[in-house]
């Protein structure tokens, strides 16, 4: 089975590295020259809008799928004429915007912050004026890693600010005194069969994942299930989906959902029966479900611009690297390492040990 | 880091899929149009005697290393001038002839079966006066999964049979009645610093491995560990090195080394702590090595011929497959499965329900 992948990044790096085994083969649709999951398939080097390299990809390989979700809508719409995309077309619609994917949650029943829909600084003023302070302004599309927002803490940040993110359409979401932000990783099959991967705690920094911590028995464990468990029938979902949420009150509000493998789920590699890249190609595949179950106590934490010496990170015990191959930038997530140990006091340690090598 | 692997068969697959995470990148030079490798790295597609190609792979590569012993003498001393390889010349001169395989194990206290050289039928009969039958006698080069040997049980089976064999330098050993097939897989570091996974309780079928199984405490381990010790540190070795021995009379006798990744060590992928693939690019490229040490009770099923149905395979709890995307060929190794279960009734429970697919 050949499977297509748009975009070639670490993502699609490791669903290579998952999928081979299964006897998969991929190809990589990337306009990036150096690609970092090129090495492991073919890698058609085009942009996500160009239509005679997603013919020739859909020509070529038995299904697609996603490494992101700003995919334009007509790349999926195309493709979808001539072979099975997973995510389905909707699942990505909603993802990609954060209105879409607001107003599914709150249609749902899953608890959000306050949100409102900003397409002028009007709308600014009067949400802001509603909502209160602090607020977030997050441009509706193309968002990531803390990318494409402004934090509104006093009136003077107000002012002027749609256009400052661009005068593109955003959403205000009024500020969430969170405690905890954690994850859940699911996978549904084709036939609608559904497993999750235990909770994850989630530490960012200036908008970018640092540090996820698989969470042992969770008290909210049940209740993330439930909220993701409705998104996955809503969307008659096919594939990994990465629902985030922040923990308020001792419950949950719904933060983000990433339709595709997800950083916060990298430790899986090691650290479950049956990893989030393995799981989404099964998924995609029609095959059956691999176990979500825990091996140890695991935790991933990023390296971001550059990776530490690599005889560093592999000298210390319990420690796996996931190295991606990609030139050093600022700011850029150029690797991972997992830890995988056999209780909770080792694994804090060995946290320690990365984070030092990380702080250089 | 770019290594450059003699051999792009599954060996090499699994070492690429090994090394990728640790930021490695891969050239495998191979005839074969379809090395089932190739996916994973760049193919140069030409002999192993081929200059040309072996001076481009040279000039390319920070390390050479190899997927099997048979390599030709010349091609190991010609790269030898231009890029550092892993093992030695002398390594592999001496584990690619089972005279000389046999020698440095007598000679380093080993005990081996009894064995002659034959370079004549005239040696083969006075040796078989001397050993005794049964005995096997196999080419002293280029045998593998019981090609290049033949078992002699009767006076009649020595008529002619150092012609049939091909007039090639043998040896014939003498049969061991034993009451177990083991063996362990070692990895040795540039410094010298030695490590070895547990003893493996190997079972084949027509010469060809069909089951592993990673022992528990095995009362062996300690003399195992003391004769692999000899011979890697007569060696200076370094890399993964597997040594098959008989079980005999509660010892061990000394079938053969390979030097190089191994059948017996394919379970450590998910079922050690750091696997042997890992742990022979760790060693080559002059990093620290990772634990061999065992996660749950493991066994690996090799699929000889083709690979069970996909969905049927992935569908058993506990059960990994390593599909090579090869094509069906009798007798060919074209996968595995690695079971890892948390106690040993269920590990065998599994192992039933992977020959039933096997069988089926």
């Amino acid at each position: 089975m050949k499977i297509g992948v748009i975009g070639g990044g670490q993502l699609g790096r490791m669903l290579a590295l998952a999928g081979t085994p299964l006897g998969m083969n991929f190809a990589f649709l990337d306009p990036a020259p150096d690609a970092c999951a090129a090495p492991l398939g073919e890698h058609l080097r085009a942009d996500y809008g160009d239509q005679d390299h997603l013919r020739q990809l859909a020509d070529e390989v038995d299904l697609v799928t996603f490494e992101f979700e700003s995919v334009p809508a007509e790349t999926v719409a195309f493709l979808s004429q001539f072979v099975p995309v997973y995510p389905s077309a909707e699942a990505l619609r909603i993802a990609r915007d954060r209105l879409f994917e607001k107003s599914m949650f709150r249609d749902l029943g899953i608890p959000t912050p306050a949100f409102a829909d900003i397409l002028s600084q009007a709308d600014l003023d009067a949400a802001v004026a509603s909502i209160g302070l602090p607020a977030v302004l997050k441009t509706r599309t193309l968002g990531y890693d803390g990318k494409g927002q402004k934090v509104l803490r006093k009136p003077e940040d107000v002012v002027d600010t749609f256009a400052e993110l661009g005068s593109v359409p955003c959403l205000l979401e009024g500020f969430v005194p969170f405690t905890g932000e954690v994850s859940l990783v699911a996978v549904r099959a084709r036939d609608g069969e559904t497993r999750f991967y235990p909770l994850v705690h989630n530490t960012h920094d200036s908008g970018i994942l640092r540090l996820s911590v698989a969470s042992e028995a969770h008290p909210l464990q049940a209740l993330a299930e439930d909220y993701v468990g409705r998104v996955l029938q809503k969307l008659d979902y096919v594939g990994v989906m990465a629902f985030e949420f922040f923990e308020v009150d001792g419950g949950l509000k719904a933060n983000e959902i990433a339709p595709r493998v997800h950083n916060s789920g990298h430790w899986t590699i090691e650290g479950s029966e049956c990893s989030q890249f393995e799981n989404h190609l099964r998924a995609v595949a029609g095959l059956p479900l691999g176990s979500t179950a825990k091996v140890g106590e695991s935790a991933m934490l990023n390296f971001i611009g550059e990776v530490p010496a690599v005889e560093k990170v592999v000298a210390i015990d319990d420690c796996h690297l996931h190295h991606y191959g990609k030139a050093f930038k600022v700011g850029r997530k150029v690797g991972h390492a997992t830890l995988r140990c056999q209780d909770m006091a080792t694994l804090k340690a060995k946290i320690a040990e990365v984070e030092a090598l990380i702080a250089g």
